[in-house]
C-alpha cells in the first residue's frame, strides 16, 4: 500500500502525535564488546517509554544505503525518494524562506578560499562566521542577469542559497565543487541541451560574483551544488490530514518540513528544552509535531563520542516537559545513523521508538538502545512505515474493506 | 515472487494442510503491564505446538492498517486485496450459496427501522431474531423488477443479500446506509453514467420493498450497502493444485472461501470441536482446510476480554481431536488483530504459528503469545506470504531454477 492510498483511509481526530528526531542517532560502539553512544548514555526517561512502549529498527531509504538528511527525512514524512527526489538547493532555500515556484532553479552556495592561480586552498572559507559572511551575500545581491530574477540568500556560516527565475531554465545542472583542494572550482555543466541556459546564466553570475568577492581574505571563490526545482510534494494536509508544525533549528530541517507544508515554529533557544518548550507554546494549535534535535549528528560527524552521548542524555533529561503535554503517539528515532566511530552518515538501521498509552501493543524491551532496538517487536522497518505507524497508534485511520 | 509465479512450480503431492483461523486473534493488554487474551488464556496444546514449531508476526495488508475481515481472508488466501477488492455484498452472497457471475450486481442489505416521518431510528431492526426476519425476506421475493431477475435471501438476523441480473449493470454505487440514526436511508446514487441503470433498479426495488415491510414493527426499512459483481477471482485448484475445503459458520467466510473456489463443509454445530469434527468427516477428501473460528473477533469487538480468552480456550482444549488427524502442516493465525482494549479491528500483526512436524526450523520460543511472536524466528512478514509457506512445508513446490 502506497501513502496515497491513505487518503481515503483518513479519520477525523484530536490524537496528538509527536515526531522526536534525534538527527543521525544509530552509532556504533567504539571498540570491540562496548556500547553505542545511545547504549552508553543514561536515558531513565526514554528508558521508561521503551518499557511501556514498542522497539524496532527503521531502515532509512533501503538495505545498505546511507542516506543524507535531506531523503532521510522526506521518507521518515512519508516521502519515497527514490521517486521524488528534493535537491539541496530547494531545502536549503526553503529553510531560509527563499521560494522556490516550478520552473526556478536554486543551488546551495559554499564560498570557498581560492589561491591566486584560483585554485581550492578551502573548500569551506576557513568556515567564516555567518557575521562575516552575511554581509559578502549582501553585496552579491548587486548581480543582474539578463530577462532573469536573481535571489540570493545567506545560509549558515559559508553556506548560501542562490536562486534563479525565468524561463526555460533546468535544473540538470552538475556540482561545481570538485569535492577536494588543490584544483579550481568546476564551470557549471549541462546534462543536457535543455539546461544550455540554466548552465550559462549560472556561470555568468558565478563569474560576476567572483569580480565582487575578489579581494576577500577568506571567501574569494565559489561553488555550486544540488541545483533544483520545487519538486512540488503534498503536503501533510493533503496527504494525512494533519495540522502540521516543525521546531527545527537548522534551515535544512525547516526546508524538508515546510516542503510537505508544515508551519515552522521558532523556539527561543537552542536546547532540546528550548525546542520542547516551543511545541508546548502552541500544542492546542497543531495535530503533529516534528522536532529535530541536531547535535546528535553534528558530534557524531566529528567523532564525538562522548559528546554525542550528553546530547542524547541532555534530551533525555528534558523529556518530561514534552510528556507532560500528554501526546498520545510519541516517537523517538533518527533521521538515519552517524556513528562516531564512522565520522559521518552510515547506512545501519535506526533505532525506533514507539509510545501510545492508549494502543500500543508492548514488547519486552526495557530500555532504548541498538541492541534492545534489534530484538523489540516492530522487528525492520522501512521509514516509509513511519507515518502510518503514526496515524493508526492516533486513531486517525479508518478500517480498510469490509 | 507473485503468487501467479508459484503455477509452475506446484509440485504433486498428499501432504494435508490446515489453516486455523482465529479471527481477530490479536490483542492487546488492558492495562500497563498486563497481558494480552492470547497470552492470557490457558493454552497447553498451542504452546507445545509453539515448542516444536516456529512463531511470528503476519500483517494484514500493510503496516498501520486495520483490515476488514474480507481483505484481511483474501490475503491469508494469497490474493492481493490490494488489487482485486471484492464487496462486501459479493462475500455475503456467496456464503449462503447465492450465485453472482460477472454482471450481476449484489448487496448486502440491512433491515432498520424507521418513525413515521421516514428516518431510521435503529439501524439494525432491533437486532431482530433470524426466525422473524427470514419469513420478511420471503415476502419480498415478490418483486418484479422489468427485464430482471432479482434474488433476494436471508443471511442472518437483520442481514439479507439481494442480486440483481441483467445487461448493462454497473456496480458503481454508494452505500445507502447513512451509519447513523436521525436521517432517512439515502438513495441509491451511482457514481458515474454507467451506473445509472442500476441504481434505478435497486431505488425501484427498495421502493416496492417498503410498501410490503411497511407494518413490520421492527423491519420498516431497508439499506444496502457493499454493491459488487463476481470478481473473478482464481481457485485454489488453479493457484495451488489444493483441493480446498472451508470450515466455517458465518456466511461471509463461507463467502471468501468460496470465491477462491473451496468446497464448503457444514459442521453439526457451533463449537471448536464440531468445526473441528467437521473436518476430521472428510479428512480424505481434501488437501487443504481452512477453519474458521468467529467468537474471538466477536467478543473482542464487544470489549469482553475474557470472553475471548474462554474461545481461544476452547479451540486449545478441542485441539487434540484436530491433531489426531496428523496433519502435515498445520497454521494457526487470525485474519487480524480485534484487541478487547479497542473493541473493533485494529492495524497490529497477527500472532502466527506453524508447526510441521518433517519440515519446520524451530525457534526458541516456547509459547503461543504476542510477545513471543515477536521473538520468534519467522519476523514480521505479509500475509501473502502465508499460503507459499503452506505450500513448502507440504512439500508441494518444486525448486526454482536449476
Amino acid at each position: 500500500m502506497q501513502i496515497e492510498d491513505l487518503k481515503p483511509l483518513l479519520a477525523p481526530g484530536n490524537r496528538k502525535i509527536v515526531l522526536l528526531v534525534m538527527d543521525g542517532l544509530g552509532g556504533l560502539p567504539m571498540e570491540p564488546g562496548g556500547k553505542t553512544e545511545l547504549e552508553t548514555a543514561v536515558t531513565p526517561n526514554m528508558n521508561k517509554l521503551a518499557a511501556e512502549g514498542i522497539l524496532g529498527q527503521m531502515r532509512p531509504i533501503s538495505t545498505g544505503i546511507t542516506p543524507g538528511s535531506g531523503p532521510a527525512h522526506l521518507s521518515l514524512f512519508g516521502i519515497d525518494p527514490m521517486s521524488a527526489e528534493v535537491g539541496r538547493g530547494v531545502l536549503e532555500a526553503f529553510g531560509v524562506d527563499v521560494p522556490v515556484n516550478k520552473g526556478d532553479i536554486a543551488a546551495r552556495g559554499n564560498f570557498c578560499t581560492l589561491d591566486s592561480n584560483g585554485v581550492i586552498v578551502d573548500r569551506c572559507a576557513g568556515r567564516i562566521s555567518s557575521k562575516d559572511a552575511a554581509p559578502i551575500c549582501e553585496k552579491l545581491k548587486a548581480i543582474k542577469l539578463p530577462g532573469i530574477e536573481v535571489e540570493i540568500k545567506h545560509v549558515k556560516e559559508f553556506r548560501f542559497v542562490v536562486v534563479l527565475r525565468g524561463a526555460g531554465l533546468s535544473p540538470d545542472l552538475d556540482d561545481t565543487d570538485p569535492e577536494r583542494i588543490g584544483t579550481a572550482p568546476l564551470k557549471v555543466h549541462a546534462q543536457n541541451g535543455a539546461a544550455d541556459k540554466a548552465a550559462n546564466l549560472f556561470n555568468q553570475w558565478i563569474e560576476e560574483a567572483k569580480k565582487i568577492i575578489k579581494d576577500e581574505p577568506k571567501a574569494n571563490g565559489i561553488t555550486l551544488r544540488g541545483f533544483a526545482t520545487d519538486p512540488g510534494l503534498p503536503s501533510y494536509k493533503e496527504l494525512y490530514n494533519l495540522r502540521a508544525a516543525c521546531v527545527a533549528l537548522y534551515p535544512m530541517y525547516r526546508g524538508a518540513a515546510r516542503l510537505v507544508g508544515m508551519d515552522l515554529i521558532k523556539p527561543q533557544g537552542e536546547s532540546p528544552s528550548d525546542e520542547f518548550k516551543a511545541v508546548a507554546d502552541r500544542w492546542n494549535d497543531y495535530d503533529f509535531f516534528y522536532i529535530h534535535i541536531k547535535q546528535t549528528d553534528s558530534f557524531g560527524e566529528d567523532g564525538d563520542f562522548a559528546g554525542k552521548v550528553n546530547v542524547i542524555e541532555c534530551v533525555d533529561a528534558a523529556l518530561p516537559s514534552l510528556l507532560a503535554l500528554n501526546p498520545d503517539v510519541l516517537i523517538i528515532t533518527g533521521d538515519h545513523s552517524t556513528p562516531a566511530k564512522l565520522r559521518g552518515h552510515s547506512w545501519h538501521p535506526v533505532p525506533y521508538l514507539l509510545w501510545a498509552p492508549a494502543t500500543v501493543r508492548p514488547d519486552l524491551e526495557t530500555e532504548f538502545g541498538e541492541r534492545s532496538c534489534m530484538r523489540g517487536g516492530m522487528g525492520i522497518f522501512t521509514a516509509l512505515d513511519n507515518m502510518p505507524l503514526a496515524l493508526a497508534h492516533a486513531l486517525r485511520l479508518n478500517k480498510f474493506g469490509a
